[in-house]
């Protein structure tokens, strides 16, 4: 006869058992790390289906949504990195491999839009190189854990323009809001570039319809991407944010971490800059101390 | 001062707030059941980020392979229902919706096989249609969990041939090894086809190199695909298996349950069949009966 908690208990017991042969299959696998990998994520994955109760219109729909993913993915549009970005996974990848010591300024998320081969500039120089956008005088230093300035440190900028794009998005090859330098013998640096603004992640494809479908907003809060490196530290990739933007708490990619934020100070037009630049416009000067820890 | 136990505190706590950050993104999802989805997804997939320190360069490995599964993917090469198929998610799905009560014939996966409008055949016709193989005739009951026959149930029943080939993969529009009955007044059933063998999942693609990697078989056991229906009854998706098969134990898709495996009997050469068909080579042949479980 019909026994439902029976049948519910014959269930369970049945959607156990195929985690423990799903597992058991990996035991041959010659690469350790590979096999903990694995066996680890299918318990994950196998725990979150039991956990919801996983319908197969619910899974077939997951798989579409895997497939529309790969539909619109090319070198310039990367949606499993869009996906992953908005699920947190890879900011959670780079908390875990962020030394996190002393006071080292933290680090964030690379993004899909860094570049190498980006132009050198001088201290003081514009990376800007006629990007769109109100000019952004940033200055700071690169200091190690203990406190000790570290010259030489090699130093890439690149951000969005005040349309925000990048310039790996414009299409035409061009460079701009791109570039590299390297600290004085004090620690210091010094650039021009523009003021960054919020933008949204690209969200005209699946990651986009996600994040409508779960009343989410695809805006990143406004950034500079900064990777910084030095012989004996830890390579730091990391953003400075701007303090009172409208999206540091609902950053898209969950990239904002307070000790990044900090005060963009804004000019009237015909405010000389120091190293005697007058913008014709407004312009605005931001502080980025950064910090690195040992290798 | 450098302090490897309270970094790794900060480090943790980073990781655990970033969790945190991606649970309260979703605070606004209008679907409640798309909200329960997405951060069970979140907690389970940021869990196993954590516990096995997922590196950025394993991330990065990971991105890359869903892209290779998106750039092999079309309407007949579904590689992210494989990638879910060879991580036992596909089964672990199909057990969480199988009502598994009494004595109720077990449910297994549909595979990506399965073509709707497969031809019509008798009682005792052949759906094999030209297929290479073995004939085999296949008899059988559906009942129900109460023990009574179910007449008039439908049964669709699809294969592989003797070559490891669905007549979807032949690529010329073809039938063959496919086809659809009904039960008789008493709920018997009974057809020919080929006798099940062996066969690889497509796996010149990167789950094939998954498998590879991890020291898998691609094959999948022996087995027939049956999908039953009937008013009143829940609709029964499964396979039967050849008993003595080499891959009962290593299915590539964990698809096996020991209460679908059957004894198919090979008969000489000229023996004479049920029915008065007399195959010129070796036939098999097997009972399978069926029990629904009432909706």
């Amino acid at each position: 006869m019909h026994d439902a908690t029976e049948a519910a208990r014959a269930q369970r017991a049945r959607a156990e058992l195929v985690t423990e042969q799903v597992l058991e299959s990996f035991a041959g696998c010659p690469d350790e790390r590979l096999k903990t990998l694995m066996r680890a994520l299918t318990r994950h994955l196998h725990a979150f289906a039991r956990e919801v109760v996983l319908t197969e219109a619910e899974w077939e729909a997951a798989i579409a949504f895997l497939r529309a993913c790969g539909d619109v993915t090319t070198d310039a549009r990367q949606e499993f990195v869009l996906l992953s970005d908005v699920l947190g996974l890879s900011t959670q990848t780079v908390c875990l491999g962020d030394p996190a010591e002393g006071d080292a300024t933290e680090a964030t998320v690379l993004g899909p839009f860094f570049a190498e081969d980006a132009p050198r500039i001088p201290f003081g120089g514009d990376l800007s190189l006629g990007a769109s956008g109100e000019p952004c005088l940033v200055t700071g230093t690169v200091s190690d854990t203990l406190g000790r300035p570290v010259p030489g440190a090699g130093i890439e900028v690149w951000e969005a323009d005040a349309d925000g794009f990048y310039d790996v998005q414009y299409g035409d090859g061009r460079t701009a809001a791109r570039g590299r330098l390297r600290t004085e013998e004090d620690g210091s640096y010094r650039f021009w570039a523009v003021t960054p603004t919020p933008y949204p992640i690209p969200h005209d494809g699946p990651v986009g319809r996600l994040l409508q479908a779960t009343g989410r907003s695809p805006m990143r809060a406004s950034h500079l991407h900064f990777m910084v490196t030095a012989p004996g530290h830890h390579r730091l990739v990391t953003h400075v944010f701007v303090e009172g933007d409208a999206f540091l708490a609902s950053d898209a990619v969950f990239g904002v971490r307070p000790g990044l934020v900090r005060t963009f100070t804004r000019h009237p037009a015909g405010t000389p800059a120091p190293g005697g630049r007058v913008p014709s416009g407004t312009w605005t000067d931001v502080a980025f101390d950064i910090v690195l820890s040992l290798a």
